[in-house]
């Protein structure tokens, strides 16, 4: 981040269980606490900044507010086969995303692949946080999330998809997973409101006016373009995937049909749904070619030439390093929300790790 | 096309019969004929030229140099709960992926979903032919591919992965599908050959020299751009997930280790792998639930407004007015194929179709 000044650290461990804290004070069950915490944690350790802990704000206003259920009672209500649907009954979109990766894993284990869409859900947060639980138990793990409308389409001028992601990870023996996790925007939403909070500007090309025309003022955005540029048919089309992925075959909000993450409306559940999936590596091929492939593919790849003045690194490299600095360092907490963390703490009555 | 002049058009019907019948004379059995017509056809119909017949003479040319079996004995050599392997006897790639495909619509209709992963397999021309297929039978199809190292990594100066394409098709209630299929690189690299073959610069921002540097003659490039641009970081991951599940959940060649395409070896298989998923969506939510959502989403999309000079389409709604105009016009075929498709009709006399 360029505006270091205003930029304070705070050791992992004691954000990890203020926003636990806050969670339970806020009157969210245990499990909802522990998955929300994880989830944000996952963005704030690995470099995810825009689905990190600055979120917790957001969470316990959908919490108190009555839009997301702090006690679900979260349900498979259909199974068929390899494939199944969570009813998340509103409850925090991350506890959803975990439970549903954890059918989809049981899935995979005796099916060789797992599916499992998830309805009446909420905010997610970062989807290779379940891309990851899953690859950190030996599978190929993939998550997609629709999420509100604010991507126009490759020729539009109307806010239709949401960012959208697309995350994907693979377990690597000895190593840490192959880690991808891509909004199917230009750049993620929470990032234009990172830059404005931090006084940037944005890159060329990646978030429009009204008329879908580019613009670089974070403040005058009025929506994200898609990823690819003269492209962005592309990026529009892997968006339509994850909609189609997370909303249609869930039966759950369009993007364009879902109240706004941001309010005033608190208190409405939105209707979000979304998507996981498992794989067992062996189901495939025997363990040792797959584990073979990946290490050869990861050799070739951190070993081969760069161009001028950059270097070469696999999808998740970068996120494991920064994951140790922020260990020795700790957590960077915008201005924004290191006032959100003096609120939260002082409503009930706890210690603001900054 | 802007070289129109150069451009000759023959009847899709006697082009599909003449593919067929030099596949047969080049001594291919009939369920390869068949499965790589149908293939190049799905190219050429929906203006996919780079992966339509113009791949003909690089077929015969595999077929005849014994690269590809042209009798394949295609088995499932591996079968677990809802995914298999298919061995497909270094056979034509689209006899290939159209089996697999099979079989994963079999698993997706007792399992809910149905991934097979393919060995041994060849080129198998656009993607988005196997998606297509299953969501003309009411399943949604994704199928990936591996392909010859040809594009950079994001801040790669080699060539790294192929441009390893993503395609996804969604069954949609009297209309015809939803149909994406993208490379994951910024140009498909048949693209760069047809742009040489009529004479034409290449966009911003796609191809590179050996430095990784981007320039615009098609006749000096070294290696394609991955999708993105500033952001190819994503387009570069997305093909590092096609490759995950092409090529080392297969156990398969990876893209760097690929024999190239174009030879000189015609005579050695080249050990490519490939993955096809189905997935049944009334295993997932009530059909009529399904069928509304795809068509909202439509409707909205189709409606939507668009930005100064553009029209809003979906996937594959340029792809479906483009095989009408061709039904009525004929297929184009560049100067390069032409000389092919005379080549091949003395060599086996028959007649070509222009």
């Amino acid at each position: 981040m360029q505006a270091d000044d205003d930029v304070a650290y705070a050791p992992a461990g004691e954000v990890e269980q203020f926003c636990r804290d806050v969670f339970v004070a806020a009157g969210a069950d245990e499990a909802t606490a522990d998955a929300a915490t994880k989830a944000m944690m996952h963005g704030s350790r690995l470099g995810v900044d825009s689905h990190g802990v600055r979120l917790l704000d957001h969470y316990i206003a959908a919490i108190s507010g009555g839009r997301v259920n702090g006690h679900p009672d979260m349900r498979i209500s259909q199974s068929f086969g390899a494939v199944a649907s969570l009813d998340a009954d509103h409850g925090h979109g991350a506890l959803a995303a975990y439970r549903a990766m954890d059918r989809a894993m049981e899935l995979a284990e005796t099916c060789g692949i797992g599916a499992v869409s998830i309805r009446n859900s909420s905010h997610f947060g970062a989807a290779g946080a379940y891309a990851l639980h899953a690859s950190q138990h030996g599978y190929i793990g993939l998550a997609f999330c629709n999420s509100d409308s604010f991507v126009r389409l490759h020729d539009g001028a109307m806010r239709f998809h949401g960012t959208n992601p697309i995350s994907f990870a693979a377990p690597v023996s000895g190593q840490p997973p192959w880690l991808f996790d891509m909004a199917t925007s230009a750049i993620p939403y929470n990032r234009v409101k990172l830059y404005q909070s931090l006084g940037r500007e944005l890159p060329d090309g990646v978030a429009s006016d009204a008329n879908g025309k580019d613009i670089k003022d974070p403040a005058l955005v009025e929506m994200l373009a898609p990823l690819g540029g003269e492209f962005g048919f592309k990026g529009a089309g892997l968006a339509g995937l994850v909609e189609i992925l997370s909303a249609v075959l869930s039966g759950m909000q369009l993007s364009f049909d879902l109240l706004p993450m941001n309010g005033p409306d608190f208190a409405t559940p939105r209707g979000l749904g979304a998507f996981v999936m498992a794989m067992k590596p062996g189901a495939f091929v025997p363990d040792d070619v797959f584990e073979a492939g990946m290490r050869r593919y990861l050799e070739v790849l951190r070993s081969s030439p760069a161009r001028e003045g950059s270097k070469v690194m696999a999808p998740g490299d970068r996120e494991w390093l920064v994951a140790e600095e922020r260990d020795r360092q700790g957590i960077p907490l915008d201005p924004a929300t290191q006032d959100a963390f003096a609120r939260l703490a002082q409503r009930y009555g706890l210690t603001s790790p900054v």
